[in-house]
């Protein structure tokens, strides 16, 4: 298992009405804290993009607990807990400035190729470096 | 059960680098459709805030089974498949242009007294107006 | 000249904790309705990105006059005063449900050649069909 | 004049299907930015929200050079050439990880009492912390 931990400031344009951050840009968080996650691999999503894969969401979970205020800096945990060989599932925990858990989450991600958009492995540079870890 | 459809064209500023619909931007046309869906009791939600009553979501589901494209008017379909008494569970569908079936998903919403921010019944005169149709 | 008007209803997820559209996001609103001014000329900004095109946001201007609210639907206004030859010119106006002026703006777009990134005329095609209006 | 810099990373969801970060985006960034430099004079616009005066944008200025990247890190400075007695008027110069200038805008803020939704002066608590800059 590996976990990592990102940190966001809830922005002005993110709150709603209700005062809160909007119940849509959680995904944006998982996603600025994967990519986060992903380069403390020594990886870029943006290299394994540009060798020809793509990783789209297959699906998306989200468990809201507490709001989250604006301007609070959050700290946004993902955690893979197996070797992601066909699928990438990670598991989200939001915590806000008070370290009271407000938020659950996970996505699950496929590897793609890019030329024929059929779902492929994860390619072997990416699972050498998260190996060390499982 | 009722259902309602709303048709949401994807927007320039929705799509990524993917060239897809980013994933992120589903809760908001769920949102978007269970609007519509209010108003069509006759209700809407911004009436429903003005007398006092929030509603946060508590969860969100979202399976994406195919990419929606830039410019594509999409189908939402949003169901109700209980009498809402003290949450709103919704399913949602979603139909790309060919009519196929491209994400499925669902949110859970409650009823939040605004002042006291604490749970509560759905209020009457929503009911009143839901309940035909169970 | 030539003018066309779009009809865009705010969501929940735009609307910032001061209960009003944020400021951010007129922009996309300008979007849809210049996309839609297009197409309204027989074109589709698509089809032109289909064909090697790709038209970048050189500059934005917005007045914001009047704050637009929660659920209204708003009528957004796209004028174009020129015949778009190497650049498309156009000034927005936004107006609310009481058809008030809210919000007045500006963004000039390049024609741009998607392989070499390098500005270019308006395709023929494109100018073929906004031709009459000037 | 005082000028202040803050670092953000484009994030997948604000890329668009040209690839780089959506032209609707950039006014978020400065939102953060001009945060980010109220924060540097020991103040918080949340802080100033709850002492009852809100600062809506009453224009918008932005002109864009070169496209930014997924992934890059921008540095975005905010400057302010005049003491903000009646209004909040800042400069923005944005650089990618070149270090080239790639935008540059302008935003014009007032201060806006709570209650009565009218124009004031700044309040005396921030014009103190920032006067020592002029």
């Amino acid at each position: 298992m590996f976990c990592f931990e990102s940190h966001i400031r809830v922005r002005y344009g993110e709150t709603d009405r209700m005062g809160y951050l909007y119940y849509g840009h959680y995904p944006e968080y998982f996603e600025v804290s994967r990519t986060d996650m992903i380069r403390s691999f020594g990886l870029s999503y943006k290299e394994i993009e540009e060798m020809g894969i793509i990783m789209p969401v297959r699906s998306l979970r989200v468990d809201y607990r507490i709001p989250a205020q604006y301007d609070e800096l959050l700290k946004v945990r993902s955690c893979l807990k197996v070797l992601p060989e066909i699928k990438l599932d990670i598991d989200y925990e939001i915590f806000n400035e008070q370290d009271k858990l407000i938020c659950t989450g996970n996505t699950i991600l496929a590897f793609v190729d890019v030329r024929t958009r059929r779902p492929r492995r994860a390619p072997e540079f990416f699972l050498e470096k998260v190996r060390q870890y499982f």
